[in-house]
């Protein structure tokens, strides 16, 4: 029954409000030891339960890891967040790869595939395995895809429903929309294999078998996509479910359970399913399935490939339907899928028979894709992704041969099917290993936040971002919810305490009637009142300075023998730099960074102002831009590092020392090109948590209980930290209520603090 | 032993720096009945332990109350401190009066004065007070008077200390400092007495007794301090304390009670005493005990009279001394006092010898009190309290009759010694019972704070400023300590709620996925997306306005059939006003603000624009003097609610209803001034708590615990109250997290709702 209630639609909607869509996707991968055979060992125990883990399980074999990505808004996003997710499965794997290929790597015997394993109260799933090994062969459930979760957003469906104004009730429209969608793509999906398969050519080790009767068996097949052919997995004989309505297609479903020909919906591999979430009765999704894994990206498939999708499905449910997309019409979508499979890399083109006539199969193509391009102009879309994708794809019909595929089979050919996949696979592990601290499509979210997001998805706790500029999220697992602003502002602080952070006035009086040593001083809003404190500061050495400063400029620090005149002189020099001035007590020693969770220090950090040491050799300019080629250093805050500018204020601050960028640092020399010592301009970061004594630790763990904090980042100044705190060697600057984690993450010298861990730890999701 | 190494301080230090100092007063009150009659009644309950309360306690009889502040830096806020007290205990008195008198009201036999009652644990406190009574009597304990509690601030004996550089430890220094002073106004503060005594005349239900030997009898003695004289409250024989040094003192005063003379040195009635607080070695503060209570204000002392007094101290630090106050010297000084005490309104003065000579008080005073203008002169202090405090003693001595005693001798000679006193003491009641919110000395702060400051008082609570400014105050009782700001931002609230209810975007999430009703609607900075967003807000009402709005210019509502030309419009208009626009759903009905604490709606409030409402004959302006009379209208936010202005947008406000300040308007008719019904600018609050039905609190309570909040401040609209909650007739519109509590404290109309005393039960400070 063709659906004819979406023909004046494309009147209805003009722009982009017609791309509104969520996209998903779930990638299989299997993880491989370093010949290349299929892994034996156990799914890494720190992703805990397979069935309640959001985004990391397990498909049909213990080895055979299965990503899973929740409904995002943005395509980009969708494959960022499969590629974050590959990047930490990497990283949790020991001398193993993930396979990045659907059809598998070496296997063993069917015997010595390991089924998933599930612990006592998840037994159902296994025995559902044993039931599939049995049934299908464990090797052909190796062969591994990529599903792509679609939907239309509601705002888009909620708008079409107001303005289209159908007989139906709301839900009702959206079956019919989404069944259209399916039909439709079940009509088209052999343009998309043509374009875009790319599986083949299998190991010897996967017993190839042509699943149309009478079983063929041949090693040597090559063919464009061996997983969506004849050869692939699927199931046995030929089912046609009804797609005409919900309840129709539940009826049909049943029937096949009846007759025993599945044992239940899932078992049913239809290249497009319909989803259902939370009623049974109604769509919320639909399932692609007929991608292959695309071995050259990470992620398996490209922006480019889901944009694709993403037209084809709209024109789907634009367009005409040809027929009622009874068994006849679905056989012959079968067939077209199973010609193109298997027969799309020849010479000779696969033909369509229309009406009796013979139609050759790439004109069929052309016109497909101008007919999806006329009606996104039509629709005025004009979102560049969309246009990229659907000219990209007319390219590969004019020339074939610029299809993926071919790159991957030259590969083979050159290499061996086994070392050329196993080259990408090793080149995809150092790659995760390299940038582990970036959520790819997240990347404008502040790095703390990123590594959270990461950590969440290492420990299946799902995350959910609540307002993306303010790095606002929310984490979920078993109930337990937690809402988190840029990584540190938790629940696990209470609001008078952050409030009592954020006012120095009252942070210092609380450290002082705590024994806690800060160093004396005031602010000053008039030169008059400052320089009348001239008594007070009288015999003690200070720093006098502008509120605000930048490289030093106003700054006066008076060690010893103060006079009254030069402390004046002093106070005018600050003011004439800022209406405000600081006067403070002058603690000579090195300031660190003490980040403090719980009761713990777990981190310290020292930061250096951008600098960089000579050999006698190079200039500045040229020792900038070595270190600067270090990939942990960016811009933007991106990165655990910043790059190091050469811009004005690192030309004065040389300035005042007679240098410029063309000066040669002797050997051993170090220049400092800047006065403050922020990461974000530049500075090093330098771990000393081991190094620093107890008995400061101890203090920073008094003032976070004197202020009653459980997550601060406090700065100490140290005089000699080889030497233990005693009453005047040290002194409490202030306590930040909102302290970066990257940068105990990836110090520029010494180790990792995983202050990501500890977070997650500390606010409940700990790994049991 | 004189002390010397003061002498050359004056030259060492100049400014107003030699004005650091703390100052403190307590001040009994007698609680009388509404005929002057000493109250049977017991201690009011509220104020809990009378051992305990920092603030509020008894002296020697249940009906004694004494007030005790904290050392303050600033003697307007000590003496706004001991007003806020008796507004405090005022409000908890009933028909009882606050007695403005040193000597006593209406008393009964001794049989009859209710003894101070302890609980078990503190009955020592009883039994020494029935000692008291038995060793001196009843009746003369009930005379009352301020001491005054004076240091030196640690800022200004640090310098000292630094520039004298003396033999001497710091703390040897301090005792050194104090004890001079006192010695020093114990030998002037005859000044003090003849200045400012004012305790002219006794009820004759007071037996009084001259206790120099022999007992003399005169009922109806008129003195100037008839407290201060032989007729007062003091040792029996006299007692000559050794004030050379903080070790001899001590052993002085271990003497007098081996000899019996005390029973420990609390029983030292001496006019000035060193107090000690953590160090039983060293001096904390002086206290002076010769000031008699004015009845002509709340707080018993004036500003004047304690800028006299400081003066005095530090003339006495930094003047030579006459000899070593050995006991005769002691002797000597005790005379003087003795006899301006008594005599000090004669026209014979008192006489004082000097070398064999006669000298007339009048001139020696004079002399002193410009000896003292002379060193402040010299010091280069130059703040006007001071200065004019001085020239105001020296009007004082060229005209006794100015002095106040004359004002209360008058008003007893025409009333009576009784019916005066209560009238003054009826005065003060009604203006506690009329400014009820201020914290007196403090009214710079929040009207919120204060209100929590005063319930803070009544419960015993310690409270600290710790940034005045910022309205961030420490609590303190039993050892729980809380940090609040700006009264409704506490550690009740963990921070990831806080960022969550700041957060728009966010609130609205969380209360959808609660099923709780909110504004459909979104923020936009782009005139094109927000118009590309008519198809979303079509066919439901909508309000279109500039974020930033002053008198409703460029807000547009657009009821029913919208039409995407309209839309456009006032999207345009609304940009023409501002750079961001709302875009939001527009629900008919008014709104409240629930105040949810705990899981309580505590108060709900309606607030209406300025408005008048006419009588047909006054004008706007008219109508607006009359409303602003109201004493709960103030300027500033000191007072619950404010004066409605005549300014710019009201003139606006009315011109677009085609109305000025002339216009008068028709009985009934309600004329509003403003669009904005924020109380801050002249809205009116009117009380709906028990109007509103349970279904909404609950809504609100739901709300409130979506965000795991325990204090908010939840505007919700409320299509129409009569009926109960159902899906769509009401809506939130926001949660604020630093609601004001003082608004539901003095509504236009309705009910206080004791929002401070329920946020104290809430942080943990419950009545028991």
């Amino acid at each position: 029954m063709r659906s004819d209630i979406f023909k004046s639609a494309n009147d209805l909607l003009k722009g982009n409000v017609w791309l509104n869509a969520l996209f998903g996707l779930e990638k299989e991968s299997i993880r491989v030891d370093r010949n290349g055979k299929l892994a034996q060992t156990p799914h890494p125990k720190v992703f805990g339960s397979k069935l309640k883990h959001p985004y990391i399980t397990t498909d049909f074999s213990e080895s055979q890891i299965e990503m899973i990505t929740p409904p995002l808004s943005d395509i980009n996003q969708t494959i960022g967040f499969v590629e974050t997710i590959h990047d930490i499965v990497s990283l949790e794997l020991v001398d193993e790869y993930l396979w990045p290929q659907s059809l598998p790597p070496i296997l063993p015997d069917d015997t010595q595939i390991p089924i998933a394993k599930y612990n006592e109260e998840e037994k159902e799933a296994e025995h559902y395995r044993e039931f599939l090994a049995q049934k299908y062969g464990s090797k052909n459930q190796l062969i591994s895809g990529i599903h792509f979760n679609f939907s239309y957003r509601e705002k888009l469906l909620d708008i079409l429903y107001r303005k289209m104004n159908p007989s139906l009730s709301y839900e009702e429209f959206k079956d019919e929309a989404y069944l259209k969608t399916i039909r439709q793509i079940l009509r088209m999906r052999w343009l998309y294999i043509l374009l875009y398969g790319n599986s083949p050519v299998v190991d010897s080790s996967l017993e190839l078998k042509c699943k149309l009767a009478p079983y063929s068996i041949d090693k040597d097949v090559v063919a464009l996509s061996i997983r969506n052919s004849c050869y692939g997995y699927r199931n046995i004989g030929d089912l046609y479910p009804d797609y005409s309505s919900v309840t129709n297609f539940r009826s049909s479903i049943n029937q096949m359970v009846e007759e025993q020909k599945i044992v239940s919906s899932k078992e049913l591999y239809s290249p497009v399913r319909p989803k259902f979430i939370k009623s049974p009765e109604h769509i919320a999704y639909i399932e692609l399935r007929f991608i292959d894994i695309d071995p050259l990206t990470k992620a398996g498939v490209t922006k480019n490939e889901l944009s694709f999708l993403h037209a084809l499905a709209l024109y789907g449910l634009l367009s005409n339907e040809e027929d009622d997309f009874d068994v006849a019409a679905q056989a012959k979508a079968n067939k077209y899928h199973g010609c193109v499979a298997l027969y799309g890399l020849d010479e000779v083109p696969c033909m369509f028979e229309e009406n009796g006539a013979q139609l050759n199969i790439w004109n069929e193509a052309e016109k497909l894709i101008r007919e999806i391009m006329s009606l996104f102009e039509k629709l005025e879309i004009n979102k560049s992704e969309y246009r990229d994708s659907l000219l990209h794809a007319l390219k590969l019909v004019e020339d074939p041969q610029k299809r993926k595929v071919y790159n991957v089979l030259n590969g083979i050919q050159k290499m061996g099917y086994i070392p050329y996949h196993l080259k990408i696979a090793d080149n995809n592990s150092r790659e995760s290993l390299q940038k582990n601290y970036n959520f790819i499509g997240l990347e404008d979210m502040e790095l703390s936040t990123q590594l959270l997001l990461r950590e969440a998805i290492k420990r299946g706790v799902s995350f959910e971002i609540l307002d993306r500029k303010e790095n606002f999220i929310r984490l979920e697992k078993n109930g337990k919810i937690q809402y988190v602003k840029q990584a540190t502002k938790t629940s696990l602080d209470n609001y008078a305490s952050i409030l009592a952070m954020e006012n120095k006035l009252v942070t210092k009086k609380i450290l002082k009637e705590h024994g806690i040593r800060i160093p004396k001083g005031e602010e000053y809003i008039n030169a008059e009142t400052a320089k009348s404190d001239y008594l007070r500061f009288q015999g003690m050495p200070v720093v006098i300075k502008p509120n605000q400063t930048n490289f030093g400029i106003g700054i006066t620090i008076l060690k010893d023998n103060m006079d009254e005149f030069t402390f004046q002189r002093a106070v005018d020099i600050a003011f004439e730099n800022d209406s405000t001035i600081l006067i403070e007590e002058f603690i000579e020693g090195k300031e660190y960074r003490f980040f403090v969770i719980e009761d713990e220090v777990a981190g310290i950090l020292h930061r250096v102002p951008a600098n960089v040491t000579g050999n006698g050799i190079n200039s500045i300019r040229e020792l900038v831009q070595t270190k600067n080629e270090d990939p942990l250093r960016g811009k933007g805050y991106h990165t655990p590092l910043e790059k190091i500018q050469l811009g004005e204020v690192e030309t004065m601050f040389l300035q005042a020392q007679y240098k410029n960028f063309d000066y040669i640092p002797a050997l051993g020399e170090t220049v400092y090109l800047r006065e403050n010592s922020n990461i974000s301009t530049g500075g090093d970061s330098i771990d000393f948590t081991d190094n620093i004594p107890e008995s400061y630790k101890q203090i920073a763990i008094k003032a976070a209980q004197a202020l009653n904090v459980s997550i601060t980042g406090l700065d100490m100044i140290i005089v000699d930290y080889t030497k233990d705190v005693s009453k005047d060697n040290y002194a409490i600057i202030e306590l930040n209520f909102n302290p970066a984690i990257h940068i105990h993450r990836h110090p520029f010298k010494g180790k990792n603090r995983k202050l990501d861990e500890k977070l997650m730890d500390a606010l409940g999701y700990k790994i049991i």
